[in-house]
């Protein structure tokens, strides 16, 4: 059985008039818990306090909070996954939201797969045909309204263990639930996320501790690059061996110091949060 | 006390889990009541199929026909809403659809609340400056994916009924939450929907009955159109008499023969709905 809380009663129900559901009206976080800890959550908790912002969603921050502890003081010392959901509310007629509505809180506690195969040898990435429109004012963020993720994810054939998206420009984006991070001349570079995509913990995290920098990126880029990765807050780094699409291979990449150098930074990043409380970044790990 | 049914059973709550409030994972439909009629029956299910195919859920459509004339048999012969909402279900680890999962329905039977000094003496238009993105793989859609649209109506000012929304490209496309017909060289016009926005159903009727024809418009072709009015299966047909934006008024229209021709056409359809059993589209009612 799934621990679950809404609103920090223990349940797994939700009122069908919830705007979560309606319109997609909310945004979502999911953590790792590392021996009950949750891994970069102040990174977590500033891209959920953000959203809020941008969205104007009214949440009870320090319930929250405290409905985190209550989920971490369950979990097991095995890894775990925190998903957090917080929605608008139920209420206010059609699209235009009531003022001042209190948003909804649902934490649910999932097991943690680790996949050995992808960390240990790496990933083939597979080119979707699907692209993300551009729409500036919910880049960024980790919102509710996923339909084209949930497309391109149906793209995938079984050999590909994540999906390439590009947005409706051409230009290079993400992962379908993880950052991209590419070798162009010795630098660590990861696309710009101005018009779409969603800015990852991880990718947050490298980009402070590991010189990774922020630009625009096309496909030929990504084809020149030296070394390939995807990033993401729950499984860590995959390194990516081959891009693929329904005919053929585009390219092919081989793990090198980059990939390594950011992996050991994740490893080491792991166990400073399983010894810590957790609730603030272990400023001490760095990549080199 | 609200009526409504989660997969044929009475009740208002759905699992925390469902795709529908993870992802937006799913398809509505907000129907008039009409003596206990619904309106527009076939188009709206027509609609929720093409909406179903597109996503690939898996909906038994039997089990919601049923569903629906359960609804129309516990409302009143006063006017009311249905609402339903299809989502892909509960299941599936992450944005990948778990293959086969069987669609939830819901059903909400909702009060149905006349805009009677909309109906008469038209509205005014909020040129809203949230922009849609441009995403033809969901473009006609009435998807649960609304951000856009909740944010848009959060814009609307104290003395607009409605908002403007273009596109990306700057292109004209809707409303907030129904459609755009206008007036151009005394030819019917409604924007080309094929990057953007949502297929109404009664744009759907007018196009087939009232010589409403289908094309890129742009703000100028708006501000140079003889009549403006908004359409939407609901609440029917509002004649715009303005257009604003937070500054200034753009342009001002006089509601004339086409406005209400086509006003005339929908309370015919209304009383033809009323009399019959809801299923067909009465094909009688023609707008001249």
């Amino acid at each position: 059985m799934v621990y679950s809380l809404v609103n920090g009663q223990s349940g797994d129900q939700l009122s069908v008039f919830d705007r979560g559901l309606a319109y997609g009206d909310g945004l979502f976080e999911t953590l790792r818990l590392v021996n009950g800890q949750p891994l970069l959550l102040s990174l977590h908790l500033a891209r959920l306090q953000e959203g809020c912002q941008r969205l104007a969603l009214q949440l009870d921050s320090s319930a929250l909070l405290a409905e985190i502890q209550q989920v971490c003081q369950v979990s097991t010392c095995q890894d775990q996954v925190l998903k957090i959901i917080i929605s608008r509310g139920a209420g206010g007629r059609g699209y235009k939201p009531t003022a001042g509505l209190a948003a909804n809180r649902i934490l649910m506690l999932l097991p943690f797969v680790e996949d050995v195969e992808a960390i240990s040898h790496g990933i083939q990435l597979y080119n979707c045909q699907t692209l993300l429109a551009r729409q500036p004012l919910l880049a960024g963020l980790k919102h509710l309204n996923r339909l084209e993720q949930v497309l391109a994810a149906a793209e995938l054939p079984q050999n590909c263990t994540e999906g390439l998206m590009r947005d409706s420009s051409g230009h290079v984006i993400e992962g379908t639930r993880s950052n991209l991070v590419l070798v162009l001349d010795d630098q660590r570079v990861t696309p710009d996320l101005s018009q779409c995509g969603i800015n990852g913990v991880l990718r947050q995290w490298l980009c402070s501790v590991a010189g990774v920098s922020c630009r625009t990126v096309t496909l030929p880029m990504l084809l020149a690059a030296t070394e390939v990765f995807m990033c993401n807050s729950v499984f860590g780094i995959y390194a990516v061996t081959a891009l693929l699409d329904s005919q053929r291979c585009l390219a092919t990449f081989t793990p090198g110091v980059h990939t390594r150098a950011c992996q050991s930074g994740f490893a080491a990043l792991l166990q400073a949060t399983g010894k810590t409380d957790g609730a603030a970044v272990p400023a001490d790990v760095r990549v080199p």
